[in-house]
């Protein structure tokens, strides 16, 4: 079985003349044969060691800089809460990504990467099992054949897709802060990437069944962000909102402790976006990567634009908070089609999304959805407006040198290219959101019954950081 | 048309004897030839189509770096100033980059390195126009032939030309703080990118007058640093000093707010300078970047720990914010000259920068130029030290594989090449001067009469946090 | 003279059937022979130009990642001591990495890496000396033999080797925190990097005695992070307790003052441990690099948890603190074996860790050794620890592909290797302690005895930062 996930950049190389070419050679020079090397290169002008060394240079830098959003969604949240909670947030955000390491490894890569069936994968946990990476296509022998076209050894393949797998935890942590349990919030995570997050993953990128169906997410607007977006509209609702949010009809600011912590949070994970998109080629693929890098960046400029010109129409003034989750609004919605759309669509991608994220977190705010970093407007619309767009704004075959024969998205309905690809989107978005909500549902309610979901009042007002972790932020700030 | 940016260091590989070779294996090989890479491969042991993924994995990450430093410059300006201005800082410097890349994209860029004159380029608006990059040299057929000698795809370069647009723009931003309407300094900022820096750039670096007449600028003490230092003075001069800062005679200390968060971006700034002098290579040339890492690296160590001696003798103790301005006044003086002089001459040059750095904050408050950061000191000062310096201390030709033949500056006057070098980068310096004065001085009057520069008498001691976005940066910090 | 440091990937690869298909090639085809690369590709893949290429980018990456580790110093060191003692640990931090990149140039890298005898080495000093890198093996021709098996430029070595020694330094700044004169902690680092720390690591990077006797430590756990750990027992040792810290019988808990910028440092250091370990492969090597980040990582998460769960066991609560150090822990531990175990046994060295930290941490301070960060526990505890679980959990030749032949550690006692490697191990970490402690304690008594150790009784009341620097960290916070 062989399954083209996001695209196969290999694919386009490794074409039919390529055996000819090899076939030719072999004949008139046996003994450059010897190396293996030669050959391939023939073809490609990359020798494929030289290749599989550059890849891996590639994708571990990308994935150590998807590391780093652990540090962005830390001080981002942190920043935007108040400081009697601060000690709370970050030491979730922590403890999530070590979670996260040792459930994805157990479980979770078997389960969205593994060979299985068009749910789940069931094949590879404790990353054990055959695999002979970094040989791709047909030379692949081994369990997780959804990444046989992935020229990198295992342990890479994992350790960026286990960088992917921290960050939907993390989006969860900002809607459900300032009132919700350390130990069920911890439970939920595990519960969420080793088993949820992985399922609906193996659906676009496993080879599930929805990547069969030609649904495109080139670095997971749904796949990450949505994922994230809708268990933590399940947990935001379930929890309620804080106490201090509402008095009677009034709607009560409650305004972050830090925007110098919040603002270098937005700058890490801008940082950080430039690995997670133009990463996910999973190859140094030069076209692609530069491409990716200026459709990310420019999405990312329009969304803070367009968000900083609606909160000054709205509310008399540019709001700083507002600004920084433009910018994230405009990174989640390019994420699905960075590598489909061209650098035009990009901006206009970008531009609604930063309009949408502000008007977005005040209308949440009316119907008494309380989140307080504002990551539903963020991750959960952006991230469904980022995978319609694919739909809409795809330029589709033959344009771009990273699509093999094939591959990628049909042209959007706004190129060209009818509806078709827009409804397999939609369908997607829906289908992953009702399982998400189903199963963070289900696993919240355990909890709730469990080990109670929220802290109580006195806790809640005097902050969790007390409450839960016997300590403050900021003690004795000023010493005398 | 072929002008030599920076230097070529694929000039220096691809040299007279690749075409004997070249012609030679055809003759005797002709079955090799249908790669293409081979031939080339037999000259520099290095196939084209390698060296193409790595110049673009090592310019796109070394742009990470450079982009990575506008979280510095926010933290250290916001740092550097009063707690009632921090969201005003934080704003702008997160705005500055995005609508830089809006308006590089659009024109900056096309100005900047399009093909036209020798004053300012007139082709590739919003990237448009014949462009066959990666293609090099005579093969290179597109509107952006000043960037012809770079192996790369255009969209890398412009990623990382972007990075380093944002950061003029950036220098700005610290001078005029604490008293500046946020709407002037956006516009002035956009208007700067747009136009100035990309006018000057293009001498310099898009094959225009400066770059014919032979002066040298490798990563931008001019182009960049000074630059953004002249736009940055005129509007201190203007604006005026902040409210508190004079009373009669009397110099009053206005201390930042945030030292933690301002030795951060401090060290961001350090870190993304790694980016920005090696990554000026625009090619993965070890020996080039070996050599920059360990010069930039070199002067800012020197620089930091003059500053610290000058800041001790002439404080009693040493200056926390000085030693921080020190290693930028390191980093800033030794980027004109980093791939042409040797490790004990950026030494020399980070350690004079250290003393003038000081020494130039005390003088500019002397003079009731009122410039919260230093930032005239750092950029300014020490950009133009950091440009003579390479007429100065310049090694000369045969020394570095990376100068190609007849390119690079000629030995400095303290290296045995006489003061014709010296001459050209003072005469670029002025030239560059000037320009930038005269645009910023014309831009911020028509500000002046428009917008408005300064915020009124009482926002400005109220904070330009309330009065320019509504918000504290540390609201409610304590939460009883 | 040809020493095997850490390991020598590229002896793998150049094997004695290289040589027997280069000398078929060269009697077919001498025409290729011409361009000298296309041979060593038959054998390997790779050419040997690329392989330099490849090699610079990912050693000069992997060192920028090390570099950027100050900054996670700085902000946790600061984070977790008082608000009056920031600008004295902010400061330390910059000092202390600008002036070991000038002692380390002059000195330290000569007595580490070059040409000696099994003690120490004495050629190369200020990096002069010959040196033809970045050839290798028997064709290298220099001063530093120690390092001919890594095909980088003799600058990129000493980059990223500078940036492990400017960590030794910064570890020893936390543990004398909040006491010690500034001017006695400056000298005392530079005595420690220039000469400490490198003779000590000449012995086992720089082909001196230990390593000709077969210990064993990848990255550092004892050439780094115990030598650190060592030089700061002894100066917490000699400077006693802060005054506030014990009162008769108790032990009064001094919290740190700033959780949000001490726990983006624990995850800046975990971010620049990705370069810190993969790194010191100094070459590309896509297995061992992939190898090496997952055992890397999967130690720290361990870590984190298991520090996570003892501290709620002992205190009732998980303690934000405990979380980061942890993860530090289990990063130190696995420092030294990251390359040679698996990841099963990665997770038991950092779970383990994990454990030992929060026990240390207050087994030292019912000693009354008074380490306000924590650093003795962390890197002299774990960082011994870890060099024993070379002797434990290694899997012996054979198994990894980036062993050479007759090089890496035999198997563990836990892995049927007998108890040989890790009776080595331990010479290694006594002999090493012995000498650190004793180095440290005469420079400490010295310095006791001409510009004094500790503050005065009232400068460390008042803080450091009045004290030594006559500034604050937050002056006037809040503005009015």
């Amino acid at each position: 079985m062989f399954f083209q996930s996001h695209f196969s950049p290999r694919l386009t190389r490794h074409s039919v003349t390529r055996w000819l070419r090899i076939a030719f050679l072999m004949l008139l020079l046996p003994t450059l044969w010897m190396g293996g090397a030669i050959a391939q290169e023939a073809a490609s002008g990359v020798p494929t060691d030289v290749q599989v060394i550059l890849d891996t240079l590639w994708v571990t830098l990308a994935g150590v800089l998807v590391f780093f959003m652990n540090a962005g969604f830390a001080m981002l949240e942190s920043g935007f809460c108040r400081a009697k909670n601060t000690v709370n947030i970050l030491a979730k955000n922590i403890i999530v990504f070590a979670l996260s390491s040792l459930a994805f490894w157990a479980v979770g890569f078997a389960i969205m990467f593994g060979n299985g069936n068009g749910l789940f994968g069931f094949n590879g946990f404790f990353l054990a099992g055959a695999d002979n990476s970094p040989l791709i296509g047909s030379d692949y022998q081994g369990v997780f054949n959804s990444l046989d076209w992935v020229g990198i050894p295992l342990y890479t393949k994992f350790f960026f897709q286990l960088a992917f797998a921290g960050t939907a935890a993390t989006i969860v942590s900002g809607a459900v802060a300032e009132r919700i349990k350390f130990s069920a919030f911890i439970i939920f995570s595990l519960l969420l990437v080793a088993f949820s997050y992985s399922i609906t993953g193996h659906w676009i990128w496993g080879g599930g069944w929805l990547e069969n169906l030609g649904f495109y997410d080139f670095s997971g607007s749904t796949t990450v962000h949505s994922v994230g977006g809708w268990a933590a509209l399940v947990g935001a609702i379930l929890l309620g909102p804080r106490l201090e949010k509402y008095a009677g009809e009034r709607i009560n600011a409650i305004p972050g402790h830090n925007m110098s912590t919040a603002t270098l949070g937005g700058l890490i994970l801008w940082l950080g976006w430039f690995g997670f998109n133009p990463g996910s080629t999973m190859s140094a693929h030069p076209d692609a990567i530069s491409h990716i890098l200026v459709t990310t960046n420019m999405s990312a400029a329009a969304g803070g634009l367009t968000a900083t010109v609606t909160s000054w129409i709205r509310f008399g003034k540019p709001d700083l908070s507002m600004i920084i989750n433009g910018v994230l609004a405009g990174l989640v919605s390019i994420t699905a089609s960075c590598a489909f759309v061209n650098v035009p669509s990009s901006i206009f991608i970008g531009a609604i999304a930063g309009i949408v994220v502000v008007n977005a977190v005040l209308t949440f705010e009316k119907f008494k959805i309380d989140d307080p970093v504002g990551a539903l407007s963020v991750h959960l619309l952006c991230g469904i407006w980022g995978t319609l767009a694919v739909g809409l704004f795809s330029v589709g075959g033959n344009v771009y040198s990273w699509y093999g024969e094939g591959a990628g998205p049909t042209a959007g309905l706004l190129f060209g290219g009818g509806i078709q690809q827009l409804l397999i989107q939609l369908l997607g978005i829906v289908a992953v959101g009702i399982f998400t909500t189903l199963f963070s549902f289900s696993a919240w309610l355990i909890l709730a019954f469990s080990t109670g979901l929220r802290v109580s009042k006195q806790e809640e007002l005097e902050g969790l950081d007390i409450g839960e972790h016997g300590m403050e932020a900021y003690h004795d700030f000023f010493s005398e």
